[in-house]
């Protein structure tokens, strides 16, 4: 065949509309609600949805957005909670043909303004206890913005609506029937997550319809998730689309158990009475949930399947929800990639490990997901593999699918961060002999003092096995001799108490001289709205001194 | 954003190697092979193969195919049983970027020279068993073509080898570091499987690389299987590349545990040893091990998931499932759509039904598998659906990415199967209020008497409600007066006895006068090697005359 002209395998064998079809999370939500109309999609206080309803009210967004002339390559903002309005909004955007921006909620009015006027967004939709900051963010537009309120019952707090369109009043502008729009190509846009850089105006990277609809599928898989599954959010879906989970879950046809606020209490009551079997989160969110009284678990019978990203779950972690029989999953990923895009994957021979061992293998960043092509631990100047050694540091980079499409606007650093063929997280890592990568740092955790690289987080894992810390973060101050040193801030478990002396001498039996944090601090470390520690307000203190020297 | 020129969310967006690879199930054995490399992969009586063993034997075999000149375009077809082979020919040979050709074990060697005549295959893997056949189908060819032998010491029967190349010895020639070829699109073809028409010559089914990577996927999501499943081959490879289960399996990291036929003993037997989690097969394979002494079944205490297509589940059967305690999932589907493409997703209010209700919405073929874009019930005319009433029939049709990149070289026939946006099944239904499809009869296996329609599947399943009836195939027999009537070819069960009158007033009780069976005949029912009842053979039959008439 090889000599012949042509290959017969393609000839008159082109796509057709009976065999193509774009991929798109979208249809997700339209079988679910055909299928399973009656099933419970939402819930949330009092008020429950059905998979019919939530297909209904977000084609009626849909329809009520293309009404007042939203469409293809239009942005929607939203500035919501985890409520069933955001849920809607996931999908019925979309739908509409337009482009979803879904803001963090902890943002300042100066930020937000920014990225209205950034993505050009037409519409921004709020939630009563964000008004007041959207109020002064619309004020420093220099445009006009449609404006839905949405007044949740659950929000009981200050604030006054914006006085746009309430978010019901928009749907009931709607058509429940609309023919809502299918992307034209499956590398449409479909959503817009801006980066939480910490240097320069923020990113916005582009998702697209493909990699929503290939990840979302990839977090079932990953999890093994039976077919309606109940998933509580304990995940901002502000934060990478919750890591893709409102479309997953539609494909579950699972159940949405929605949460305003991280809050031990509430989230166990809610797992107890809708029969959690799912959630997600920064390991803030776990540790939170260990640290709590034990009978607030009373009740939970069912296996419980936690998830964690943002920062590798330390040996407490581990053995905290060991103990308490939740399933851990480790997952990695960057707002680049969607969320996850890698997984610690499980090996059945880590049961026979000792604790700390377990605990180890269960903290590294992992392999690649399943329906991502690659990820490579690459020397970041020549491209080439490091070696499996556990020690050579490279950068850890993705390929495939569950890659950004890129940066709004921003063709240099586009082009900057897929260059070569692989997208540059800027996280350091060593590749361990199994093939798993272990990260060391980002670039700038980096510690360089007096030559030597210092890894702020081997540093802070140290710091963490001392029985009273709860949390702790080390960053590098300017030394006049050093370089840098290491300077650690440390939050105590409430109840619990220690020296600067205890930690030191805690440090010193398990550290390099070099490596011992030269000051130390006792704090309530800052926090993201995703539970990422503000690393760079605390560097900021530790240029302006300390209290307690090293 | 609508009135400005261009989108900004496409430009300077365009897809990146970094961001975008073309979809391949070929990459699960990889990750599988790469991440798993200890972890049991195939078993086959004392052979064991770890991922890491599978994926080197398979590419070993690209590369030693490679270096023989097989490559894109080109063909390779195979008559192998459910052996180790069989699998990892399903990953070595289009990983030489040629394409798969299963053959049916069962068929006659001219239709095997047809086949390889028309596909212009280049090599044929022969296993002993099928040698003889092997033998006369290349001595029927007018070329040359290479002969790999596969010698399975699980095989004891007659049979003697091609003399062609030892499978293993080509392995050997193999280099298990070949840098294995990727599509250059994920429309390019995977495999080709031919259908079992039963008029003319067969037509030839091309699979791509997406449609079975999403099949594939959409194979684990529906089964909702856990990483690392135990899946039992009962069901032939052969038969539309097993559904594409071989990629779903490494895409799972389960393990395979290969079967050369459908034995009883020998399934109960493998499901003890290796803790079988799932199967799938056609409603003889269920039924045989609904059929076998309950004590075989001793030792069995994990859950096992059973899959069934090829005609709907009896009461019987499901009944019977239920009492072994073995989770039944019905699927329905085509070669032409990669095996199965929808499901009969169960509600949970059915649990609450009746036996006979339960069987009967157990055994509709449901709706459109997650991954499919759409399966609908139109009139075969104009294209429009078919009222949702339960009694209105109409054309199962499918639109999306798991149908057929088209037939081989008949232009003809693909123009008339993807026509009008949909692919044409061929298999007429109705449509229940709840949107699930039912199949009233294939086209050609409806019977017209006195004007009337009869569907041979009602009658079908009136007669199989008898206590005494295993299987039962209703055809269509010539009648001066009537132009057809319907006859009834029985199956008894074993130890069991019924008379044709017995049969007749069981009939009587339930079916309308016109659709009674005219005559009545009890046979062993001939049937193809997917278990799959020769209607066409008992046609003939009909036509040359019954024993008893009616």
């Amino acid at each position: 065949m090889s000599s012949e002209k042509g290959n017969p395998y393609d000839d008159g064998l082109e796509r057709r509309p009976a065999n193509f079809t774009a991929l798109t999370p979208l249809g997700f939500l339209e079988r679910a609600g055909r299928v399973y109309p009656q099933r419970l999609a939402v819930v949330h206080g009092q008020r429950r949805f059905s998979w019919a309803e939530t297909y209904a009210r977000s084609r009626r967004l849909a329809s009520a957005l293309a009404r007042r002339g939203i469409g293809r390559g239009d942005t929607v903002a939203v500035l919501l909670s985890n409520t069933p309005e955001m849920y809607e909004a996931h999908f019925g955007v979309p739908m509409a043909g337009a482009v979803l921006n879904t803001l963090n909620t902890r943002l300042d009015a100066e930020s937000i303004a920014f990225m209205l006027e950034f993505a050009c967004a037409r519409v921004l939709v709020v939630d009563r206890e964000f008004a007041e900051v959207a109020r002064r963010a619309r004020a420093a537009l220099k445009r006009e913005i449609l404006v839905i309120d949405v007044s949740d019952p659950e929000y009981l707090g200050p604030g006054e609506p914006l006085g746009g369109l309430d978010y019901e009043a928009l749907l009931a502008e709607g058509d429940a029937g609309f023919e809502w729009l299918r992307p034209l190509d499956e590398w449409d846009a479909i959503s817009l997550n801006y980066t939480s850089g910490t240097t320069g105006d923020p990113k916005a990277v582009v998702y697209h319809h493909r990699g929503a609809y290939l990840n979302a599928l990839c977090n079932l898989l990953t999890w093994g998730m039976p077919p309606h599954a109940t998933y509580l959010w304990t995940l901002p879906m502000f934060h990478c689309n919750g890591w893709c989970f409102p479309w997953s879950i539609a494909a579950n046809a699972g159940t949405n158990v929605c949460l305003r606020k991280v809050d031990a209490g509430r989230i166990f009551a809610l797992m107890r009475e809708h029969r959690v079997t799912h959630y997600a989160g920064a390991p803030i969110v776990h540790s939170t949930l260990l640290g709590a009284p034990p009978e607030w678990r009373g009740g939970i019978t069912q296996q419980v399947h936690a998830m964690v990203a943002g920062a590798a779950p330390p040996e407490s972690m581990i053995e905290g929800m060991e103990r308490i029989g939740f399933a851990l999953t480790h997952v990695y990923g960057l707002t680049e990639t969607y969320g996850p895009a890698a997984v610690c994957a499980r090996q059945s021979e880590w049961d026979a490990l000792e604790l700390a061992e377990r605990a180890e293998r269960n903290g590294r960043q992992g392999v690649e997901y399943l329906l991502q092509d690659d990820m490579a631990v690459l020397d970041p100047a020549t491209l080439e593999p490091v070696p499996a050694d556990g020690v050579t540091m490279g950068e850890i980079m993705f390929r495939g699918n569950i890659v950004m499409k890129g940066y709004l606007r921003n063709p240099t650093a586009t082009a900057a961060a897929l260059e070569g063929g692989w997208f540059h997280s800027g996280d350091l890592a060593v590749r361990h002999a199994d093939g798993y990568a272990k990260i060391r740092d980002r670039s700038k955790d980096i510690i360089i003092s007096g030559g030597e690289n210092i890894s702020s987080l081997e540093v802070e894992d140290v710091i963490c096995r001392h029985p009273a810390v709860f949390a702790v973060a080390v960053v590098a101050r300017p030394d006049e001799r050093w370089g840098e040193t290491p300077c650690a801030f440390i939050e105590l478990k409430q109840g619990h108490a220690a020296t600067t002396a205890e930690i030191r001498a805690h440090c010193e039996e398990r550290l390099a001289r070099f490596k011992l944090p030269r000051a130390i601090e006792f704090v309530a470390l800052p926090r993201t709205a995703t539970g990422k520690v503000q690393k760079d307000v605390l560097r900021a203190r530790a240029r302006a001194g300390l209290q307690s020297g090293g």
